[in-house]
């Protein structure tokens, strides 16, 4: 399967250019000729077929042959909130990772221990684009600008919230908590965790505090263990 | 907290003695003092607490004041057998992650499409020696040498044995055929997936097929949600 992230794609159009990056990429490295079929994706859920016309290396032209709207659609919608990484790297597989498994929304939040406070989304987003490919997934998940806690707390939310945190107080197991098929906001600790302060916050602005299991788990663990644990509990 | 992982600890000695480099560590970076209390792990479960009763740079003496044995033993036994990956930090990175989320045991297995067929062991070994330290664990993993695939299906093993692929073919979820607290054997297949011939061989060596969900996921990725999944059922 040959396939391109093209989000400036109208459903509508009979047609689409290829941008003279993916034209040289498909006809350049791929040898890509006329009559070949091609996947095109436009991160809002439509997967696309298409033939090309015309193999022109700076300015390829497809023909759409079919188009399925909400290809392969999760039945939830997770967004979830983490401190970015003293080490960026780890960060990216995050990234990569949350990607493949399923993720709709990522914010990074400078919290009071966040050794990192600055991050450049992007390169990230190049990140979760080759990943989307890589996995073949129709929707593109949304990465946000880094945003202080308190102002994450603030935000409205339609869904249920949480907290993951490392203090000794009374947590919940989301296989407990979870409504089905809904909306999650999960936020994720910097390496250091929350300060009690930030977690009395969170409480108070309506987020549950969640265990993630007895493991001491890395940041970038932790974020993906609540990706992953919401994602299996909708897919039972 | 200061922790040590000492494999040649003697339980009932009610001393021992840091090795040079550890020691170096202990006095000169961490500047530890006689008095100062250390925790030494030793791959096999046990969790001793110690006292400094010389802080020598090069031999510090420490006085153990307790031990668990069985620390943080988790309720089943989980052996992965995964194909390395052409690009060996993503293995690297699965065998950190592995580790904080729970393995006993990984077996580095060629096949026929495996790009990668050799593997040096004792950097894997020193990323699972760190991984268990910073997840304060007291088992360490065993990571066995590279083994062909078709070795693998001939060596006997005690517990359920899975073969995860991609092939179109009718397959199982582990949340259905997991007996819970048991012994698993799990392989996953290399970039490409595994042939249909060495699937076949596998299902008649008594490997049930399973499915990790419908995404697409890279090699690691996959062996990550294959011990994600156990542990996690193995929690509920």
């Amino acid at each position: 399967m040959q396939l391109f992230y093209t989000p400036d794609i109208e459903p509508a159009h009979p047609q689409y250019f290829l941008s003279e990056e993916e034209s040289k990429h498909a006809v350049r490295v791929l040898r890509l000729e006329a009559g070949s079929e091609v996947q095109l994706i436009d991160g809002r859920g439509g997967f696309y077929t298409a033939v090309i016309h015309d193999a022109h290396p700076k300015r390829t032209i497809l023909n759409i042959t079919s188009v399925v709207n909400g290809f392969n659609q999760r039945n939830h919608y997770l967004h979830l909130a983490v401190a970015p990484t003293k080490n960026i790297e780890r960060l990216e597989w995050f990234l990569e990772k949350a990607t493949e498994i399923g993720i709709d929304e990522i914010s990074l939040i400078i919290s009071h221990r966040s050794e990192r406070k600055e991050v450049k989304t992007d390169r990230l987003n190049k990140i979760i684009t080759a990943a989307i490919k890589q996995s073949i997934k129709a929707y593109h998940p949304v990465l946000n600008e880094p945003v202080k806690l308190g102002q994450l707390l603030q935000q409205p939310f339609n869904g249920q919230k949480f907290i993951a945190h490392c203090e000794p107080r009374d947590k919940l197991n989301l296989r407990d908590e979870l409504a089905l098929q809904g909306r999650y906001l999960v936020l994720i600790g910097p390496e250091g965790d929350f300060t009690p302060a930030e977690i009395e916050s969170a409480l108070q602005s309506g987020f549950k505090p969640i265990t993630l299991g007895e493991s001491r788990l890395r940041t970038e663990t932790a974020a993906l263990e609540a990706c992953f644990e919401i994602n299996f509990l909708n897919r039972l």
